[in-house]
């Protein structure tokens, strides 16, 4: 059984609330990277192969669209990394061992935020699972924060239909903002902190930025 | 977070290998029961619940039909996980509560049979995960052994296309057996040994002995 936790240089991952502008940063950081002539595997969570997106549609269809069943936040979390299981072992590994850079739209720290603060569930379960079904870790994180409000607002202008996690109330998204934070704190060697309340064109700098950063470090411990 | 682990008299289930004839029992138990006047809830794993039953389908799905994806041992424990803590709180705990028998076609023992000793994971990642995602254990878990080819005969018998571990190799299956027998032996108060090698008619005699057994005890303990 694998339980060792590694951190892969070429792994990064975007992280932070609902319309924090995460999925449009990731083509800054894609661009970024194939200009210095890097492959970039752009990917999401939960979901990323077939099967997980199977596993994204039960997790984060509104209860009511199946048979009325609430999804409890155990299942929702097994679920979440049932499908993140799949994610690393069919995409994710694959491509780093052959020398591409990773970026993932969410990833294991979604997970600490959402099912762990937001729905109450023990930090050492997931810490647990994220050992035995995981086993990696991004080398650099890239937290885009910003007020619960401001980014709510962000994805209702995007969103028709809000999916089962974006109908929670906003004392959820405040404890996973906190958690967000706090974990970015606890590890500011992985973490970069993104003020996400910036303009489209400010987040994308200042996220350049921290890739280039830590691509430059990196390039020093080779 | 409950993590205690509870037997609860009124529910029991069945166990053993493919073919070994629990869906065949199981109409045995319920009209024993059901002519005492109890109320039955029949119900089977993985599945039981809307929601479950969409994950057994992504379980037993052969993963040529998923996009040829294979899928994980770690991801088919943790789903098998996230549909049994479904039918807990959505079937199992309310039938209990309002004084109903629950007898379900396989539970937790078939995940320490198929995905412990079947895959090859942990069974103390099991054992965390029956603690944490179900908390409740049969009083009563019936097990049909039979040997691995006679139950394969008969469950070839049954269907026409395998699902995804029917179609394991034998030693697989000489795992999970190997496994149930195991466990009853190590817990000979919740488990009954029933001899599945016998025609349906024997099975079901020797099955309406064990659960009218497991009844008289009860009631002198009550
Ligand atoms: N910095 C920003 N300022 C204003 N609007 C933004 C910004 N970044 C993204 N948006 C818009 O907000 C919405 C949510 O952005 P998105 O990237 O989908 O967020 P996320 O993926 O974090 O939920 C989209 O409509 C997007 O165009
Ligand atoms: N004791 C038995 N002897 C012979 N055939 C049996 C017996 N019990 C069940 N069968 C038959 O074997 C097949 C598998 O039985 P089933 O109850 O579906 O097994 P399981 O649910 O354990 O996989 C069915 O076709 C059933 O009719
Ligand atoms: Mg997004
Ligand atoms: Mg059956």
């Amino acid at each position: 059984m694998n339980q060792a936790l590694l951190r892969h240089p070429r792994f990064v991952s975007l992280e932070g609330g609902e319309g924090a502008g995460k999925t449009t940063a990731i083509n800054a950081i894609r661009d970024l990277l194939r200009a210095q002539g890097h492959e970039v595997v752009l990917t999401r969570e939960p979901g990323g192969t077939p099967l997980a997106e199977r596993i994204r549609g039960l997790v984060l269809t509104p209860d009511a669209e199946i048979a009325g069943e609430p999804l409890s936040p155990e299942a929702e979390l097994l679920l979440v990394f049932a499908a993140r299981a799949q994610h690393v072992r069919q995409v994710i590994r694959p491509a780093l061992q052959r020398g591409a850079f990773v970026v993932s739209d969410r990833f294991t720290d979604s997970s600490y935020a959402y099912q762990g603060a937001g729905r109450g569930l023990d930090p050492q379960w997931i810490a647990d699972l994220e050992k035995r079904a995981v086993g990696l870790q991004p080398g650099l994180t890239l937290l885009l924060d910003v007020d619960v409000a401001v980014g709510r607002a962000r994805a209702n202008g995007r969103d028709l239909w809000p999916d089962r996690i974006e109908t929670e109330q906003d004392d959820f998204f405040q404890r996973v903002r906190a958690q967000f934070r706090q974990r970015a704190q606890n590890d500011p060697q992985r973490f970069s902190l993104i003020d996400a309340s910036q303009d489209q064109a400010g987040v994308a700098a200042q996220v350049r930025g921290a890739v280039s950063h830590w691509l430059e470090q990196e390039r020093v411990h080779e």
